[in-house]
């Protein structure tokens, strides 16, 4: 059940144009996907409001855009050269790479120092349980390789990122000076990260080529701990914000002694995204990466990271928390949690199944859909006008004039399309227009003077002030988790 | 004057956070640049206008938002894999590269068969003149290369893109089909794209890594001399409506037989940045690419990447108008044509110099600022609660309350902020804030509950829908050239 729905989220991102395999004429690969007419809105619609929420309508966070190609000093610096230099091998269920040596020993520890007689095919995977299931060993590092420059050698070698991360801490200096920033501050980066995951798939969820959108929010050590929270509690609910419903959403803690070489504490956000196998899958990790990065640059760049603050005097190296989104996966959770199908009634008085997709306003990629009842050029002169007022909006509107009328609503609620209008013969002489609304169904005559300000109603959201911490005068009080709480707590 | 101007640019740039050297704390790079938080808000506002007037105002462009990373056979079809596959040498004056040979036989052809007898150091170059400067020859491809999965062999060799456009190219079947366009309609594609510069310099205008905005738009063959003119028009006017002095504007038309091996026509839109040695550089290329791309996808592909009309029974494959615009360019020009040193009052009742970047509003990265006179906690909380209402509406909003009045308006005139909105004593009794515009210095006393409107009079440029080619029913006449002519013709 949970599999199939997975299933035809895919094949309706296929076919209406959110997201194709990259390369479909040659054959397609699994490592990277295009993002198609609605699948660029989408994406830039998700975007927009992580952007929003972190960094215009908070007065403590700033922007930066970071290079894709860093030269090898900084991945050397963050331990990702040396990290995954080792022989590994991965794990074919759970994708998690490890040391086949490492492995081995641990065995032998627990069986009174006798390797397994069959080799790896004895050892069960510590994450997900599989026993057996693994690649060759592989000298294997997860960045990608490339020179710059005509010549190739170790001095042209750069790596693609595999985090957008690493820009901000090599940044951090010029951008807290720039910006006269000072702790508690952030600095928000979006964009493509690269990994060469030996095993891609699930459609969007594992790709080579995938986008990020991270923070890196800079704390006075002490003080880490109650902003991981914070953070914590900020990112859930601007899922829940979005639409996510909470019995979709859970928070995974990752142990003491899996955590990552950088991390203190790590918590993942998780959605149900209903793989086969194990229906939870990673959107976001929020993790205190303490002052590891920045002391790590100092050191090897020879420029000193830390923060003096005048007013008490006190020099620190700030620590670090991460609220760390996959955007390309953030887009496939709320493909698939707004996927749903209902009844809709037919022109025989009976009721058809219908597919919606009940996006988020704000997320969803067209506006509204403007639909003259037939092609009368004398109704279609209106609604083409109407269509190209409301663009001015810096709205992405349909024009829609082939079919019958419940066709192409069908076509509509299927991409997520909150309001359809309809111009029909009435039109011309009451100068109104129906429109009709994705979820309830229910239509209203609207005069088409006041269409923009209806579509404005419904598909701008009331904005609220971010609730942030008073860590500054006249700042509101900070409500702990309140829609987590509204929500009745997460799965 | 012109260099020192530039110079003043960049380093103007570099200090208040639009620009920042990639991995300048490892010694930076002259390859990539990255974008502080100015920088981000100024690249995003550019990116947004142009989206805008590409895609979301139109009805006739939809969007896509293509990989980075390709297999080898996308650029085996599109001539990129063998046109810079040969010894090249590059003049070190205008950077554009050469067959060695070929320069060494066409100075044979002009010299009575006689070899130039210094070799090279005889030959000018013959695009730019210069004698003699040339780098060494090497075999050369200016895309770089990577593998992808765990082997490093031929097979897993793909190449990072070094344009969008392709991405296009190879989706078009599928973004036809989905979005149900036919032609004449345009895919617009924005992001990085990457390309092996031997000489990497002028500050942001030709790095490595950088980010472009193209569209293809897909007419009938017959048509696509019209159209160019159409696209070359409309691009033009766009610069100057956001505020491009028409004296630094020009176009450069391609002689015909120094064409790209897929194009009938090219002209250039050029920008006068001002450069040591020539004044000129490209902002974007608007090209007829005739219907090379999609014949020799769907040869090597051997997908049929016609279009059928189902009206006239005609098949054809569509011709292509290009407007390649590059992003990270016209940012510099944006900065370039913005900058501007005038003189405003001091306190001591003479005048000052000062810097100002004179942005159009829609631009601007910082759209207000907020600022109480002085640190008295009840002109704060006023301050702090304006900044976080406006911010609301999606808009960077600074709030400074550090140091003088006079000091403070110099900081934001010289990042180009519209609006000064200083909160003084008064404000407490009549709830009314002083309003300074950056470009007049004129102040404004305006209602606290009118400030929201105010600004969005001032930063909201009046829409106009985008004239288009009246190629269907109610479409509005097509104003030629209308803005060009009212600047009165370019330079």
């Amino acid at each position: 059940m949970a599999v199939s729905k997975l299933d035809e989220v895919v094949s309706l991102a296929k076919r209406r144009g959110f997201v194709f395999p990259a390369g479909e004429i040659y054959g397609g690969t699994r490592s990277a996907w295009d993002y198609g007419p609605l699948g660029v809105a989408l994406k830039d619609n998700i975007k927009r409001e992580w952007w929003r929420s972190m960094v215009v309508t908070r007065g403590d966070v700033v922007g930066v855009d970071t290079s894709i190609i860093l030269p090898s000093d900084v991945w050397v610096a963050s331990g990702h050269v040396s990290v995954f230099n080792d022989p590994l091998i991965e794990c074919l269920s759970c994708h998690k790479r490890q040391r086949a040596d490492k492995l081995e020993e641990s065995y032998a520890e627990k069986h009174g120092d006798k390797l397994p007689e069959n080799g790896l095919k004895d050892i069960a995977c510590p994450f997900c349980g599989t026993r057996g299931e693994w690649t060759e060993p592989r000298d294997f590092n997860m960045m990608l390789r490339t020179h710059l420059g005509p010549v190739e050698d170790e001095n042209s070698l750069h790596y693609l990122r595999p985090e957008t991360a690493q820009g901000i801490f090599v940044d951090f200096k010029n951008v807290m000076t720039s910006s006269r920033s000072k702790p508690p501050f952030g600095i928000a980066n979006t964009g493509k990260s690269f990994r060469n995951e030996i095993t891609p798939g699930n459609f969007i969820f594992r790709t080579r080529e995938f986008e990020q959108m991270e923070m890196e929010f800079f704390v006075e050590p002490g003080t880490d701990e109650e902003w991981q929270q914070y953070w914590l509690d900020a990112r859930t609910n601007w899922y829940l914000d979005l639409g996510i419903k909470p019995e979709n959403l859970r928070h995974y803690e990752h142990p003491k002694e899996k955590l990552a070489h950088y991390s203190k504490r790590t918590v993942d956000i998780e959605y149900r995204f209903g793989f086969q196998g194990s229906d939870w899958g990673e959107l976001e990790g929020v993790a205190n990466r303490t002052d590891f990065d920045l002391s790590a640059h100092a050191e090897h760049s020879g420029e000193d990271l830390s923060y003096f603050n005048q007013a008490t005097g006190e020099k620190y190296v700030p620590y670090v928390i991460e609220p760390a989104a996959g955007l390309s996966r953030s887009l496939m959770a709320f493909l698939v949690d707004a996927y749903d199908v209902d009844e809709a009634p037919n022109t025989k008085g009976g009721v058809d199944k219908r597919t919606v997709l009940r996006l988020d306003p704000r997320l969803a990629p067209v506006k509204a859909a403007v639909l003259p009842l037939s092609k009368k050029p004398q109704l279609q002169e209106i609604a083409h006008n109407l269509a190209a007022d409301l663009r001015l909006n810096d709205w992405m509107i349909d024009y829609d004039e082939s079919g019958a009328i419940g066709r192409r609503y069908r076509r509509e609620d299927e991409i997520g399309t909150p309001l359809c209008i309809t111009v029909d013969f009435d039109t011309i002489d009451d100068q109104a227009v129906t429109i009709r609304e994705r979820d309830t169904m229910q239509q209203e005559r609207v005069a088409l003077d006041k269409v923009a300000d209806y579509v404005r109603a419904r598909i701008e959201d009331k904005r609220v002030r971010v609730p942030q911490k008073p860590v500054e005068f006249g700042g509101e009080a900070w409500p702990d988790s309140v829609k987590i709480a509204e929500a009745g707590g997460l799965y």
